[in-house]
């Protein structure tokens, strides 16, 4: 917005700013196409079709009408039908600025189950929308998070990267909120980074005054109770008098606890504006009436505004305002009421999304380097625009966090799952081009459960695996085979070392073959195995020592053998009748039972422990790892007893960790935690479990002087510690008890056969001095977000048998976060410095890539840097400047980095020209 | 609607009219300014203002689209508060048949508990508006009571004289329903009058397909939740195909049980459009997809449409219809499901409804009669608009009915009270021009509890008397009093026969002045009252000896004191769940309890009964009248034992009635009922109470070849004839259940002191040959319509002490209907012949009247002859002719009555010009 295009205020009065908007979940109770269509209004009445509609419509009536829009998905749904009139008056509106795009990503995503690299991801397909169809009027100013249930600090960091001039939401811990409204605290500068250089990641947020609903008795939805104006003094119920008097209490309270004359009302809720007319006739009509008090000596004006236009009033303001630096976890809105059983719920669902990231990412570098015929290729019309919608759409806050209804869990899933099946011919297609073999090409997807038919029953096959990381992989590989030898050689003809060992899962595959593997950077290479003996003359022996690994013992170190325990959930009490459901995690004592205080152990090249019929846990040690494997497989959790349950695992060691632990930010930056303890406020801890969890997306860590003990995870989870010394995962949830915030059903996903669902997750525990830790986390972290691809092909091995898309791999303190095709000749490049400035002695610090020299088949002809977003030139990116209060100031030295100039822990994002295709090598 | 304005239909192909409508109830759950409004959204989503925004924008978006509207007393509301840029855009609409004006009472009356003379009040304002407001093109051509609870024949005979072309309605018995689709009679030629000349009260009328809703499956409205068409093949759920077969299939089984190529479907429901989008968007895509079939071969043609074009293609096949000369009563949707108990329920509100309409008679007499003066005058500014509405809205399907809320019906009687509160002023007003006399005048409401303050505390005092009768009434005036003696004149001075007797009911006053009055006809006289002593030595004796008759024996004619009983009200039971409520009649038991075979008997110059302490009933036989008169007392009804009741007076005699019995439609023509019986089907009686019950609202007889019981009420109530000789009356009703109908509300009415409400009233017995019964029920029941209005002035009396409208009585077979005025210098005249074409010897005769001679003090300068609603010139009166496949065809002969021809049992509309004034004498 530019300032001609907001409203006019009276600078001596208190200006009210309403700001029509209407919270759009993509999917929750119901899925993104029902939502989007109205389609089974019997779970809940919403039809983002009719939305959209009748606010344009209403727009046009008063060009003092303002309405937000926030969510990409559903408006790009509906751009589609539109025909080209109702394509120009939108355009108008929104170069006018009565339709404002705020936020506009996809989605609205969620903050505690995200990964960083999917939510830059589902943000530029929503603003590259936008950007595509709008330009620089389309472009969002302002983020907007209203609903998440908490908020991550790299969430904010993104938002300053992605030039956002302000954030607003609307949820935080009912104890901080109060504080800040009585500090005045509601509006903030949020320095959203340690490593970042101030103010590169400093972002002004504000606290919305009800969440983001409109206030008390002012809702006038048609999926609200409150009374119209009713104005006709010829008729009942004439109210007018009365409805001023109380929207001027509320404004004049309201201003109270804000810094300005400039106050904000959130007018509008979830799925609201689908009859805008109701809302804007009775706004209409309030604005009318209350600022017809200004003759009767009244100083509240009432205005039309949206987010932008308030922010920049506050702007005008030039005040101070005071510095943030922690985060919004966890979120509580009442004594027993804490919002941090969502870390974990669905933990399926969450380990799926994950994976499928790291197969669009692949699936994204393979549409770079394989050129046009990946496309269309010797496999049909394969293409990632599906799979990015569907990750996208997995992004918001009701889908990864576990929060939605069950059938739109699946609808997710099988969002995902079709978007990887036309990444998937893209892929064959790919490497197709690459390897110069047009043999079909399967994809194992049930790996985990020891599922792949062809290597069932294959006598020969190759398996190539992708490695989409910028460095040189090693990798174990564990195949379902029903022969007992076989022999397995590399790309060179190089035989390798590997076993069979007797497959514990059921299914068809009575062995397993397990091989090391190690893959190029953004490449590939291919084994070929053979079988050697088809039957047994007897069951295969271990060939391999065991490692017993339950007790790991150092100088001056023990960790124990993990413990699996579960807390019983509650189902309310007579403190409180808040139950642990999808959102809230509340157990019905504070001490977890454990499952079976002695495991039955089986040792073959792994520890095997049997804690109960519905909880396993497998610990391996691999060859050359310093790295320990705890592979979980948990469920159907038993409920027969009436008690919903959440399984743990714990970690105990003698490091003196004295209440502190460590959760990663989205997956990126580390935060510190303390047990009963928050950084802002003088916490009153009142569930002294589930206060204490905090969501991780990639690893935790407690340490003391000498030892740290850090868990690299596979998926988002709640973490805790609540001993000295101990770190807990939350692993699987099964509850019995709605928690009563809008799901109403309860958290107890169905398994294969009408039982509960049965998960299976890893762990990788790692024990290093403090000093070191980062050296390992950090790269093995990337690992697990992406992992090799394996695909197989039934015969012999491919022409070009390997692959690397980099001249070389690229220094270990940089990530390569993006490779993805832009448009027929650029590419999306966004490298990644991955420690933050004071974590490693060895790679926290400045590096610098030469991208002439980066690909190997590519040629670069020409090179832009962007905002984060990528719907920006980094060069045209100015964002509004706050002073904070406190800390430094560093308002004067704007960052305007080059993309050639080094900076630690930055995201390097460009566009570059000449891709799209494999040069001649 | 002329033939341009209906959309172009297809030949050759089934012609599917889609009818966009929405029902809105003149107020039910939520009061009608509630529901205009949107008010008490938390009852019932539903705002009126909403609907009609609404369909204005969505119809001005596609000019193939078609809106119909039907109650006046809502879009009045809406239009007063549009701007004259939506007048223009509304008016257009109408004058382009895009939105439709249909029915256009004020509301849609209910069909059984309404009198005829405030039915026609109530749709004359409602024409009166749209013809005001856009002419001929406002002008209602189809009558449409989609929801009323069962058809009455005299409805169906009023809209015939209003001009309309035909009627549609949604209920009827379910097994007439199943007979009628089988035979193809949904459609028929309704002679409603066995008097009228055909076709004067012959009315094509149809039988919607399904009720009112749209077929299942295919309700798009914000408040249903059938799936939208869902095109766009890229999201889930994609249904065209799927919707597209089965409205076919629906289309084609429709047409089997109608006869012609075109077939209606109603899309929409209650308060349905409040966001119009939803509805035209969904079915935009249906009429488009569906009619892309004909390519395929497919003949079934989708159109917007109305009724009056559905209609104008029905006429144009030019077949026969069958003949209906019976009614729609009683209406049952399922066996044990009979809407019967609605005749009854609320019997206060019906009675307050119809002392409000004699009240609003008056009203508009007296400002005929007093001229200007009457709106301003020494009392202020006076007027009859508020009380004309009020009454308009009390004759609502939910209002006089009994079947709204509690609060609701509050509503209605705070309505009614407001309305006589503004024609009370003009009363005042009037009877000061009148009288000559200033002296503040007091009306006494309560009377019929002997409540008077008034009487009660006064030494001498005048009461006016006024008649809005065509004739000579006598009445018998019972007043509270304090005193034991007093002197009653007359205006002339003569001194007149009272009595002073106990008062019985509970209040100030110890005693009862009682003394019969006389009031010339459209006129008044004053009585002088004077205390001669005010404290008796002993209490009065009773003056007058006792007419004991409990039993009353004639040559050949026994009836026996009238029993009080009850029937308890079923909850529910193992045949059907179906309970007793506002709407529903469902006895647990078909034998009524006897409330007690032995009352207490008391004689003063009466029988007073005590049946219970919560029953009571007063026989009196009145001086020179032939007529008995029963005054039943009811409540608290006890419910303590967890049965709700429904209280009935019986009256046996040994008539031979062999189980046929009469009741009255609408208080006007008289319908033949038999016991188990259907004049049109072959009935399965599965209720044998509830499914015997038809409604009255002025009388019901039983009969034999020589003597006839006839019942007056004062109030419409339900009533049977369930043994030979018997007729049974409800008189109230308590319930503790809901009959599931919508009310959500057990009808259980709270009293004075939050006890069950107590209800009084009368009943008039008589006992004729039946060739004369009409000659005295007529005149007795009009008695009972327009009862003298009574009003007391504190000392002597006025100037001019009586005074008569007429020069003279009008015949015994005219009846004053109408004086109202209608503009400064026009008045509105009914004049009604009154009896039945052969009920009376006597008076079943044509009769003239000569308007020059009618008015005793408004000189007539010219006359002229309207439709029945006032809203057409009678010569202009068209009506579409039909053809009936049995019965006389007497299509040729077009009723063009002019207002000099005499004629039997018709109504005679006039406006003449002139009056507005009292003429100098």
């Amino acid at each position: 917005v530019d300032k001609t295009s907001c409203p006019a205020t009276k600078p001596k009065m208190l200006n009210v700013h309403l700001v029509p908007h209407t919270h759009d979940d993509v999917g929750w109770l119901k899925t993104v196409d029902q939502y989007y269509y109205g389609g089974r209004n019997d779970i809940q009445h919403a039809g983002v079709q009719y939305i959209l509609d009748s606010v344009v419509a209403a727009l046009q009536k008063d060009p003092a009408r303002r309405f937000i829009y926030v969510e990409t998905a559903f408006f790009y749904r509906w751009w589609k039908q539109q025909n080209p009139s109702t394509r120009r008056v939108v355009t108008q509106l929104v170069e006018q600025g009565r339709l404002e795009f705020i936020n506009g990503g996809w989605c609205m995503s969620d903050e505690a189950t995200t990964h960083y690299s999917a939510v830059i991801d589902q943000m530029t397909l929503g603003l590259r929308f936008l950007n595509d169809t709008f330009g620089e009027c389309g472009r969002p100013r302002v983020a907007w998070h209203i609903d998440p249930f908490g908020h991550a600090r790299e969430h904010a960091s993104l938002f300053a990267q992605m030039g956002f001039d302000g954030f607003f939401f609307g949820r935080l811990d009912y104890q901080d909120k109060a504080r800040r409204m009585k500090a005045r605290e509601m509006e903030m500068v949020w320095r959203a980074s340690q490593s970042l250089k101030p103010p590169a990641a400093d972002l002004f947020t504000g606290v919305l005054p009800n969440g983001y609903n409109p206030p008390p008795g002012f809702c006038w939805d048609q999926s609200c109770s409150d009374a119209p104006v009713q104005d006709d003094p010829d008729l009942d119920d004439y109210n007018v008098d009365m409805l001023v008097a109380t929207f001027l209490n509320i404004a004049s309270a309201q201003a109270q606890v804000y810094k300005t004359n400039h106050i904000v009302m959130t007018m509008g809720s979830d799925f609201q504006y689908e009859n805008a007319n109701l809302w804007y006739k009775n706004m209409d009509k309030l604005i009318r009436y209350v600022n017809a008090q200004q003759a009767n000596g009244s100083v509240v004006n009432v205005l039309y505004s949206t987010p932008s236009c308030y922010l920049q009033e506050l702007h005008l303001a030039n005040l101070t305002w005071p510095l943030k630096t922690d985060d919004f976890f966890p979120y509580a809105d009442d004594a027993h009421d804490f919002w941090t059983g969502y870390f974990t719920s669905r933990p399926a669902l969450k380990r799926y999304e994950r994976l499928s990231n790291s197969l669009l990412q692949t699936c994204n570098q393979l549409e770079v380097l394989g050129g046009a015929k990946s496309r269309s290729g010797p496999f049909g019309e394969g293409h990632s625009d599906t799979m990015k919608r569907a990750m996208a759409v997995a992004q918001h806050h009701d889908a990864v966090s576990g929060t939605e209804r069950q059938h739109v869990a699946y609808d997710y899933a099988k969002r995902l799952a079709t978007g990887w099946a036309h990444c998937q011919v893209l892929v064959r297609n790919s490497l197709a081009v690459l390897s110069g073999s047009d043999v079909p090409r399967v994809f194992c997807e049930n790996l985990n459960i020891s599922v792949c038919p062809l290597t069932e029953g294959s006598k020969k096959f190759s398996m190539n695996v992708y490695n989409p990381l910028a460095r040189v992989v090693t990798w174990s590989v564990r195949l379902p085979v029903n022969g007992t030898s076989y022999s397995v050689t590399d790309s060179n003809g190089k035989e390798m070392d590997s076993q069979v060992s007797v497959c514990v899962d059921r299914g068809y595959a009575k062995y397993e073959l397990v091989f090391e593997v190690q893959a190029p950077p953004m490449g590939y290479t291919t084994y070929s195995v053979t079988l050697l003996k088809a039957h047994p003359a007897r069951a295969p022996t271990t060939p391999k020592p065991v490692y017993f690994v339950c007790v790991v013992e150092g100088s001056s170190f023990i960790a124990k053998c993990p413990l699996c325990g579960r807390y019983n959930a509650s189902g309310g009490d007579a403190e409180s009748r808040q139950a642990s459901g999808a959102y809230i995690f509340r157990p019905n004592s504070s001490t977890p039972i454990s499952i079976n205080q002695n495991p039955n152990i089986s040792t073959l090249q792994e520890v095997r422990q049997q804690f109960s019929p519905w909880v396993s846990q497998v610990v391996r040690l691999y060859n050359g790892s310093r790295e320990l494997e705890l592979e979980w497989t948990v469920g159907p959790v038993p409920v027969a007893d009436g008690l919903g349950k959440e399984v743990i695992t714990r970690l105990d060691s003698n490091i003196s960790s004295a209440g502190y632990f460590y959760t990663d930010s989205n997956g990126r930056e580390v935060m510190e935690r303390r047990k009963d303890y928050r950084p802002t406020w003088d916490l009153k801890q009142t569930e002294p479990i589930a206060g204490n969890y905090y969501p991780i997306n990639s690893r935790a860590f407690i340490k003391d002087g000498r030892n740290q003990m850090t868990v690299v995870t596979d998926r988002s989870q709640g973490v805790s510690s609540i001993y000295n010394g101990s770190l807990e995962i939350m692993l699987h949830r099964r509850l019995l008890h709605d928690d009563v915030r809008g799901v109403e059903e309860p958290l107890s996903e169905p398994g294969e056969f009408a039982d509960g669902l049965v998960v299976r997750g890893r762990l990788l525990v790692m024990l290093t001095p403090p000093e070191t830790a980062a050296d390992m986390h950090r790269p093995l972290a990337q690992g697990m977000v992406l992992q090799p691809m394996l695909s197989f092909q039934e015969g012999g091995s491919s022409r070009l048998s390997q692959f690397s898309g980099l001249q070389a791999a690229l220094p270990p303190a940089v990530h390569l976060l993006t490779v993805s095709q832009w448009s027929n000749d650029s590419v999306l490049l966004r490298l990644e410095h991955q420690y933050e400035s004071s974590e490693s002695k060895t790679y926290s610090l400045p590096v610098t890539v030469n991208l002439q020299k980066l690909f190997s088949t590519l040629e670069i002809v020409g090179v832009s840097e962007m905002s984060l977003g990528a719907n920006q030139w980094k060069e045209d990116m100015k964002r509004l400047q706050w002073k904070p209060s406190t800390g430094t100031n560093t308002h004067a030295a704007r960052q305007t980095a080059a993309f050639h100039r080094p900076c630690t822990f930055c995201i390097l994002n460009v566009f570059f020209w000449g891709g799209g295709g494999l040069s001649s090598r």
